[in-house]
């Protein structure tokens, strides 16, 4: 009846096999919903040959993913390749140079070469979505740029890493050091083949530049995202967060400020009894702000065949009913560039000090943190069986440049053993 | 530069004038994102002389919504008004009838004649959207509709009625009774004026209708809502649930069975720990879960002005930027009778008797449920000071027909004292 919407998957792997078994076994329900059907005409993938649980025999097999962006009876690239460059990227500019639409679940691509692809997409007349980039098959990038339009969005936060959330948090139920779980993850599947992207923040700070793109109307800025991983917290830190009403999470926190954008994505303190705080294992939640919407907490899995395909079978869908769409919510020639922000927004932080076991030794600290104007909401001293004693500190509301102040005086006394650790406690 | 989009506004009483001051206020914001400009032309109200805060003097007034929906310099009517006929009604169907869009956040006349008005918009060309009709600022109609559109949704739950949950909480929070707590909302302004459209469940069942029709393609069917409100509630019930590990919410449930559709309004006991069981005050929650996606939840304010006006506008930038969609998701003339389920799916239960205090009352109640097929999964009986002692029982699976069946034969017991509760456990 209507014609068909056509597409061409590039990328058979766990996502791509989830959206092939979607198509083949909804094709009437698509249709229903879409008012057109919904086609696979041909696919690309490492492999031909292989079980993927799934029949790809009536399509087209194309062993170049440029190639398959490029065919005639493509309307679309389905590219889950993933890669920040090479086949990923030279496929999506094919698939635009022949004006091809684009679905993708490419959170590094996007990241870094987000603003170029869509300027040729936007002047090609081409879409190019990406709901599956970001926290998996919750649909934030439909809910910031569509649903809260009508908002200022005053901040975006997120927990976006399954696996260093599943990390964090094993840590705790199991009371396990970093290493150990860290090894558990490894072992069970959980982490890239290059680990850093995960427990570095890398993978989740692409995604929070995706997410600042479209809240702020700025263009995608990866690297004026502040990066710091999980691997530092140790059990203790854990532990005594948890003592003091707090949970650790790899938080991603992107806001605009009078001093220019922040995005931050490390390891921060946030209450417990807060959604972010009761956030376990490897499920994702995004938390957005807006002026008029007040706060809206998005949570669900943010990773696997079937919420990642529903991702990505959004988007087709909303290309099927001929939804278009600047990429980043508005054009891209006016998204304005993302100045960072010097200076990030004052927050209270946590501090996790070993003193030396000296007379006078808390009040030496006590002092440098008087002097740097960083005052104290409360603070805790653990029985110690060694010479230090931890003490911990929770600051009220302070400019981190005061904390950094603090910290250097502190490394100047001759009364810690060891580095302090800072962490920010946010609030949500 | 583009065509504006022209809404006319009918009703300014607290969503209405949110709606104008985020016209009035973010007008770049708004052009910026949609590709044009968005403006009002006109508004109808009650009264034209009134503070609203907000300037209206720009505006054409007509004091018939009606006539409001039929000029020509409205593309969009806003129907703000509410009431599941009259004013509101009637104003929709000429908005219609003159092709116009509709933009409404009235979930009673949706409830009540949804399927009709549908299927006028379909056949005029003109969209229906109703985003701010259910669960206030959260965007739960575009994530069904939209995000998840890949998904055969299996089952919906919500907590969309923010006074129900506030009071429930508040009982808890105070270890206040019902009435008190109720009379407190009634001071608080929190009340609709008959209050059993919110303590009745009758307002969640209108949003559950909306969501069931969306979620399972199906024509809306309000009268086919089992409601149940939460006036029986005491605060025992309550405690005792705590006590057990529960909340009580007024939990809205749709799921589509082999018997039908099952479409429940009604106090459902729900994990303490589990999002719903964690969502206090007048905070909404939707729980959507679909074959690939598995569950997704969405947390935030149900009501108030931003938020209903937060949704309000994000349905108008919809239309701005083009996107066209079927009121619930698919053809109205496709959209299946909604069949109720002649047995709803079971569930764990709840039970609280009053027992007189004789001997081999406890055995006697044990013995009805056995005969029934109703198996006990935890059992308290609580110290008592006068002649009956509450007992508490938590049963595993069964159906309600076996349950109904146990309660039946208990009440031809001579061992109770009082009606027994019996409240449905929600798996979550």
């Amino acid at each position: 009846m209507t014609t068909p919407l056509r597409l061409g998957i590039a990328g058979l792997g766990t996502v791509g096999t989830g959206v092939v078994k979607i198509v083949r076994q909804k094709a009437n329900l698509l249709t229903a919903r879409s008012g057109r059907p919904v086609l696979i005409t041909a696919v690309s993938a490492r492999t031909r040959e292989k079980d993927r649980g799934v029949n790809i025999s009536d399509y087209a097999w194309e062993d170049d993913p440029v190639a398959l962006a490029k065919r005639d009876d493509v309307d679309v690239l389905v590219e889950l390749m993933g890669g920040s460059d090479g086949p990923a990227k030279a496929a999506t500019e094919a698939a635009i140079a022949h004006g091809k639409d684009v679905v993708t679940a490419n959170k590094a691509m996007l990241a870094h070469h987000g603003q170029a692809l869509a300027e040729a997409a936007e002047t090609a007349g081409c879409v190019i979505r990406f709901e599956a980039a970001v926290a998996g098959g919750i649909p934030v990038v439909k809910a910031l740029t569509e649903g809260l339009a009508g908002n200022d969005i005053t901040r975006v936060m997120g927990v976006m890493n399954g696996t260093c959330n599943y990390i964090l948090t094993r840590m705790q139920s199991a009371g396990l050091p970093y290493a150990e779980v860290f090894e558990e993850a490894n072992q069970l599947g959980y982490l890239e083949a290059d680990p850093t992207l995960d427990v570095g923040g890398i993978d989740a700070g692409h995604k929070l530049s995706l997410l600042a793109s479209v809240a702020f109307g700025t263009q995608v800025n990866f690297d004026g995202v502040e990066l710091e991983g999980i691997e530092r917290i140790t059990i203790d830190d854990i532990n005594q967060a948890a003592d003091m009403g707090y949970r650790i999470k790899l938080l991603g926190v992107c806001q605009m400020t009078g001093r220019g954008l922040e995005q931050r994505m490390s390891p921060c303190l946030v209450p417990a009894t807060s959604p972010l705080g009761q956030l376990e294992g490897g499920t994702n939640m995004c938390v957005l702000e807006g002026d008029s919407v007040e706060q809206i907490v998005l949570r669900g899995p943010g990773a696997g065949e079937g919420p990642t395909a529903s991702a990505v079978m959004g988007d087709v869908m909303d290309i099927a009913r001929g939804f278009r769409i600047s990429t980043f919510g508005q054009p891209a020639a006016g998204l304005s560039p993302a100045k960072p922000a010097k200076a990030v927004t004052p927050a209270p932080y946590y501090l996790r000090l070993a003193l030396e076991d000296k007379p006078g030794a808390l009040a030496k600290v006590a002092k440098v943190l008087g002097e740097a104007a960083v005052s104290i909401d409360r603070m805790r001293q653990y029985q110690h069986s060694d010479t230090t004693a931890p003490v911990l500190i929770v600051t009220h509301k302070t400019t981190r440049a005061s904390l950094d102040e603090a910290l250097a005086a502190m490394s100047r006394l001759d009364v810690l053993a060891g580095k302090p650790v800072a962490l920010r406690i946010e609030t949500v």
